[in-house]
């Protein structure tokens, strides 16, 4: 069931990519006014200029000061991974380096409805702009021409002027392709749906893109001394993403496991999304007793979750050794909530056990490195006769030749 | 016809990989005796110890030595990637950082017959040994029980001893899933056929992979002053390598572009691959005359070649204005060859246009960042009324609350 509803997804944005290819701007018109239910032309597609001012002025002057005091949180942890160029001359004469370069222009999708956050918008926006590209791009869908007004306001907060209602696939393939009235990116970023998750995959090597996304996930480690109405609060603040968000305490002390799962209950009672977390909770969640957390330290390792609070005497002890993680949240001050939004690091994280092998967004994603080597005449005297034997030994004269031919061999 | 071809391709993959996770080794062994015409157990999937020091005693010294030379100026350009952790306290007492560790395994997979490339082997393998990879495991098909010593050798010279004799999507799969002999991998790089490419493109996600590599190609800028025999040669060493690659010079001599056309046409008379060559240069080469080359920089960023040779007086200068290269090559002493094999950086780069938002093999590819964010009670009562703010206008109360709960508002 679940492998023919992807491949049908799949069909339906196959077939919009190619219609955007093929039909570019009026496409896009077509397609929003099948899925949105809005009226566009060519001209109405970007969001003006005044429309974006009204909305940041529409906002209350609390919430636009958390989101500027966001961005220059994440601005300031992020401007710390922009990376060095490298160049030498080693002892044969040979210079070796590399450089960065930012890619030349970035699209970010956002999501419409109940999954448009603004803090997404920084969280994608802050990275790309710190790496120096030129020309940041986003498309949000504006069902029946509805948007949250808080997503505009954190695009321009971002410094992202160029805005397009469009959403979905044909959002995707916009920005990939270009159309006459979108110029195309190098890079696309933001989460979406299972249309938008199937259309990143689909322009992938036309374009870069970032990880597809999976529900959301915490692993707790806490000890004995832990709170647990605190570690109840970060076990439903995950799970009210999404009713396939997971949330797992792992724990050392019975009482705290005992109390925890009560405290649980207690909260959901409260909750304003208490169906969504409820039914991560009962469906995905998990509180597990250990008779050592050091000896916990494996499993961790093997979920390689999204988000790890480690709340215990000792937080950074046992942090030290965990090799899989998307990030750590150290000590019981450290809510991961704290990590959604203005501690700095970036949100947008490796999920479904993908720590194991990749990172989160960073500078780097919007970056891309060019090496580069140059060999004096003396250089290419010394190290040629090695190329020249492996290329022979490969099969490939040719790459032998344009070596020998250099030194008259 | 293409579409359909690939999509047969994919069907016949995706019961390969499902097989192999059912069936684990036995299915390995079906399938090697199926497409390779060797008999296996799964005691003998592994090629033990004594074969692979027997096929390097089998190499000769010269081809030895140069792979020893070759593996170690990859490894001191690699070693000079490794990235740094980073920490810092902020004013307000937010401990923020992140850290780097190396993917617990990696596996390479290696093409069997006339693509085995001895050098591929290193430059797989040495970034992933950089990084400190634990165990690097290596899938090489052996055809009728044949397989090229030099590879073997480069694995041991490598530091690999764990080599299964299994190819195609089954080794892939076993990599990325495990079998009871093969214990899985976090990584899996090195290219392959199209069975092996949609294979890797399908484990994505259970496993990282690395860039799927289309046909090679190299740009060359030239001025008349460079040598039209060598430039010939060039091009040629790339196109030798696939009838689908393509080989490029952008001058801005029209002497020069007769000169080269015709060192193309006598030097293909001798060569041992002159009838791919050919194929490619007549098909995908091209020698374009250009008023000034300063001017053919946007043309080169829009190619975003792999390979970009800079032959003129002043190759520097051209050089800082290329924005999208995979790597550059200065000067008239500095073929490409010398590149593929013993200058140091890594000869796996992005092709078909993706330079211009993707990088060259490198140690980064191999570990992933752990973020880290630790807050005192002082810090978390300065940041969390900006994260309750958010969190609320987000509708994500339960992430407003494990902020709240903790500062008893």
């Amino acid at each position: 069931m679940k492998r023919e509803a992807s491949e049908e997804v799949d069909g339906v944005v196959r077939g919009i990519i190619a219609d955007v290819i093929a039909r570019g701007d009026a496409a896009l018109v077509d397609y929003t006014a099948r899925f949105d239910r809005l009226s566009l032309t060519p001209q109405t597609l970007r969001i003006a200029d005044d429309e974006l001012a009204a909305a940041e002025a529409s906002c209350s002057r609390e919430t636009l000061d958390a989101l500027h005091l966001a961005r220059e949180r994440i601005t300031s942890y992020h401007e710390q991974q922009k990376p060095q160029d490298f160049r030498e001359t080693d002892a044969l004469g040979v210079t070796r380096g590399w450089r960065w370069n930012a890619v030349e222009a970035a699209g970010l999708y956002v999501p419409g409805g109940t999954a448009s956050y603004p803090s997404s918008v920084l969280m994608n926006a802050v990275p790309a702009r710190v790496a120096g590209v030129d020309r940041i791009v986003m498309c949000v869908p504006t069902p029946d021409g509805a948007v949250d007004p808080l997503v505009l306001a954190a695009a321009r907060i971002a410094g992202i002027d160029e805005v397009y209602r469009i959403g979905g696939a044909q959002a995707v393939a916009a920005m990939a392709y270009g159309t006459a009235t979108i110029r195309p990116v190098a890079k696309i970023t933001g989460p979406g749906n299972a249309y938008v998750a199937a259309a990143k995959r689909r322009v992938f090597g036309q374009v870069g893109i970032d990880m597809i996304a999976g529900p959301s996930e915490v692993l707790i480690l806490a000890d004995g001394e832990a709170n647990p109405a605190w570690i109840a609060a970060d076990l439903l603040a995950q799970a009210e993403h999404d009713a396939a968000a997971q949330s797992i305490l792992i724990t050392d002390s019975a009482d705290l496991a005992d109390a925890v799962e009560a405290a649980v209950e207690r909260a959901l009672a409260t909750l304003s999304r208490a169906e969504i977390a409820g039914a991560s909770w009962r469906d995905f969640g998990a509180i597990v007793v250990v008779p050592d957390l050091e000896g916990a330290i494996p499993l961790v390792d093997r979920l390689a979750p999204e988000h790890l609070e480690i709340e215990t005497r000792d937080p950074e002890r046992l942090a030290a050794r965990v090799r899989n993680a998307g990030s750590i949240f150290l000590g019981a001050h450290t809510p991961e909530a704290i990590g959604d939004y203005v501690g700095g690091p970036n949100h947008v994280l490796p999920t479904a056990r993908s720590a194991r092998f990749s990172s989160g967004l960073s500078v780097l994603d919007f970056m891309k490195r060019t090496s580069i080597l140059s060999c004096t005449p003396d250089a290419l005297r010394a190290l040629g006769p090695a190329a020249i034997a492996l290329g022979t030994a490969e099969g490939l004269d040719a790459h032998a030749r344009s070596v020998a031919i250099r030194l008259n061999l």
